[in-house]
């Protein structure tokens, strides 16, 4: 039986997830490829510490080189996260002539492309299915069980972290502090949470998704992300009462030849499959010419969900592996011969609904003034919700607009907050079309 | 470049799709290939009713003979359904060394161990990602993205005439006879329904899931199968006070070293990812060991949506063509060296909660003497309505009970209905666990 010979870089809690599974699923993954998937060697810094789960001392290895340079090893799975020195080893097993596997969704967002084609020219593989939605099989999905499609969109739920604490503030009605401290206690929020609860991670996450779709990268500061760390709960009870749930939502969209790519809390109609997704589970929606909607949903993070894609990326690549092939699928997104550059739909020119609830003083005129403001950038009024609060001065004033360019809005927002009579900023969540 | 030659057995609506596919996206599917996917024979009973695509004449054909003796045809797509001569065909085109990509469940779910296993014995594939779940690329992400895991359960909605129908009458209160009128005039429905509103072709669905998920192929008398043609508004509304949603769900759950196969309509949690997938739409929710939970939902039938899962299959088969690789994911499902075949859960070990509705005399004591006779069995009732109803003498009494076993409650309502006051059949519905 032939034998694929694996090693580790990062010993962290995805790589025990692997690690265990290797273990426990052993039996079962040599029946299913008929190899044997072996780890031989686990790179890490720290050697020492328990991670409850038994390897041989012999294993471990703090020389990265133990691994990128042993002529053994077909398979080098990068489980340290970050771009250095994530970047340097990947590229140097791709040049060794060995497969890589990866979680590393921050450094595929932003050096992918040099990767990928490192990898094409080397004839290996790259398998990434982990770096985006966990245990969710979409990387696997959209490459391959739609590859007779051009997307129109894809957009979904790609941080767990954010979806546990929105879950949370919307179920118990709590404060977004207070809910992240006990996601921190949970362990589904790190210490520094900056960057899920900022929308970075999910950017990382739509700018791949992004480059699936559509065959382009497009950078981080084309992409617009606003974090859910400024909601209140107040707006998302009154988004219920509106009939929409509040989301962070990563979306990527191909409008003629532009796309727009943008993260940001986003109102779900109620009904939306999406607005079902709570906890930590995630869940992306792709729209394909051919397949019409699909969603696909699962876990999104965790230390199992995770291992579950890397090791489908080991059996596929070993797989190959065992029949003599490299780059079955294409890894550098080929472009047809039609199909060019897209330019990037700025800001401005975004369409959404828009939520709105300024802090009005409760006398007459304010409300119409305000409408009057939005009327003269052509933005029309859906729903308005305006409450009796005691014995306070200023009340909370909520809008929900039918489809405007966030150009006209932003410059209505700035002519309403200088209006007399409003006493605070304005707070905007978006509603998706 | 190389060429792909493909030859389509059935000119019907599925094969319209892929025909139109295959043009819109020509491009599309060169530039992800590096292949011409050529069509080059179209074999039907009839050849010269228009299907409002535009096909070369000399590609029509009436003798199937002209694609399965065909020594330039690479692959076959089988798109005429049934049993025969859709077997004889198969077997034939895999004999002579051509892949085949088939929608037909029928077949598959009755013929399917004997398909795969000529196939494996010839070194050709068969692709089958159309055969469940429509567009959804369910087939793929159990045998390829969720490969690491051993599933326990497999469920869902895998019929999308039955969804609609039960969509619109639950949300218009219709009767079942009207919507599926109004299902037929859609085209949501066929001439003769009896394989979609029995749950025949949902079970013929779960078995191949099954097979996939367990590596056992069930056969059709080994599945309980109950339609919704008996189902009434009256029930989905109660249901809906009660909390729940009635969906036709097919189910496959292994315990232990048993399997259980069902498919009959279900009260699902409205809170349930499943109970909102409406309409026309499926979806099956897997869950695996590894990766816990997961979902995939999109159009479960319809001419563009099979096309998008059969061109999955001729991109997946044309790429193993061309690096010259075949069953490079086994079709004959590997069992382990522990494992080994499983029982079958005899029906009257079933475990579920049970929707029960009574028709009774609304004078004293019959509530009293049902709930005894429940009680007698061990089966505790969790949710009591009873309403006034005017001026008939019967009335409705419905009762939502604790898990219990299938046996257990099947005795209690041959007693039930013996008794005095109890004046009609009672309704059952299984609740999910």
């Amino acid at each position: 039986m032939k034998s694929i010979k694996i090693g580790l870089i990062g010993f962290g809690t995805i790589g025990t997830g692997v690690i265990k599974t290797l273990q426990t699923q052993r039996e079962l993954l040599t029946a299913r490829t008929g190899m044997s998937l072996e780890l031989v060697k686990i790179a890490d810094l720290d050697i020492t510490t328990s991670r409850g789960v038994e390897v041989a001392p012999s294993m471990l290895t703090t020389n990265v080189n133990d691994i990128l340079e042993n002529p053994e090893i077909d398979i080098v799975i990068e489980l340290i996260g970050g771009y250095e020195p994530a970047k340097t080893f990947i590229l140097r097993a791709l040049r060794n002539g060995k497969h890589v596997v990866t979680a590393n969704k921050a450094l595929l967002a932003l050096h992918g492309k040099e990767i990928f084609e490192t990898a094409m020219q080397h004839h290996v593989d790259v398998g990434f299915e982990a770096s985006v939605g966990g245990g969710i099989p979409i990387i696997r999905s959209m490459r391959e069980g739609l590859v007779a499609n051009n997307f129109s969109e894809i957009y979904g739920i790609l941080n767990g972290t954010t979806n546990f604490i929105l879950t949370e503030m919307t179920e118990k009605g709590e404060d977004y502090h207070k809910v992240l401290q006990h996601a921190k206690e949970l362990g589904y929020a790190e210490a520094d949470p900056t960057f899920d609860v900022e929308g970075i991670d999910a950017t990382h996450k739509i700018i791949i998704l992004t480059y699936l779709a559509f065959g382009q990268y497009v950078t981080m500061d084309q992409v617009f992300t606003e974090g859910i760390s400024q909601l209140h709960p107040i707006d998302i009870k009154l988004a219920g009462e509106l009939g929409y749930k509040v989301k962070l939502l990563a979306i990527s969209r191909r409008i003629d030849d532009r796309i727009e790519v943008r993260v940001h809390p986003t109102m779900l109609h109620a009904q939306h499959l999406l607005a079902k997704v709570d906890g930590s589970f995630n869940a992306v929606y792709a729209v394909g010419d051919i397949v019409d909607s699909t969603m696909s949903y699962g876990r999104g993070a965790g230390m199992m969900p995770t291992a579950s894609a890397v090791l489908s990326d080991i059996v596929d690549i070993a797989r190959g592996i065992n029949s003599g092939v490299a780059n079955r699928v294409p890894l550098v997104y080929p472009l047809s011969a039609s199909e060019h550059a897209l330019t990037i739909q700025p800001r401005n020119r975004f369409l959404a609904r828009y939520y709105l609830r300024f802090t009005v003083l409760d006398r007459p005129g304010v409300l119409s003034s305000i409408a009057g403001v939005l009327s003269d950038h052509k933005i029309s009024i859906a729903s308005v919700i305006q409450k009796e609060v005691h014995p306070v001065d200023s009340v909370p004033l909520v809008m929900l607009t039918y489809e405007a360019y966030e150009h006209d809005m932003q410059e209505a927002i700035q002519k309403i907050e200088k209006l007399d009579g409003v006493t605070a900023k304005t707070v905007v969540i978006r509603a998706l079309l």
